[in-house]
């Protein structure tokens, strides 16, 4: 399953409880920059492998991620602030690709 | 101080880490309905005193409030969902108030 998760903007302690609980139970984090969300889930205390997914590696990436997808794996798309594809403050197209 | 916190619209566990935080600090919390937001604190392992504040108590309580802020009370104002004031189903001025 993909679960579309809103991080903070701004104040790291505005994640919310259930992202938390989406994030502690995902196979992997497919993030815009890894190393920003490196941080945030390190703030948070959780451990979880990532994927890059930005758009220099879109293509490629979303075979990947819809293959795992496939296979049963659980997949947090996150960005570097707020909601992916929703109020993110750049648009992306994530969600749409995957679920196509 | 006042702390205007921001409760879940619908799902519980859509509250952040920030209010918990604020929640568990405060002396007082003034709740729009305290039965309802009773239920809240007690699904996040938060006990705190209540003091209702709505409509039909809003001058005699805002007097109350705004003593125990000059007193150096902590208090935090939440409603039944959403931010009050702000992005709240109902339009209140309960923080103005607080402030004048």
């Amino acid at each position: 399953m993909l679960y579309v998760v809103a991080t903070p903007i701004g104040n790291l302690a505005d994640i919310t409880l259930r992202a938390l609980e989406v994030l502690k139970n995902v196979d992997v984090v497919a993030a815009e920059d890894t190393r920003r969300s490196g941080l945030l889930l390190k703030h948070v205390g959780i451990q979880k492998p990532f994927v890059s997914y930005h758009e220099h590696n879109e293509a490629a990436r979303t075979a990947e991620l819809t293959e795992r997808l496939a296979r049963g794996d659980n997949i947090a798309l996150i960005t570097d602030a707020g909601t992916p594809s929703i109020a993110n403050c750049r648009s992306r197209s994530f969600p749409g690709r995957l679920r196509s």
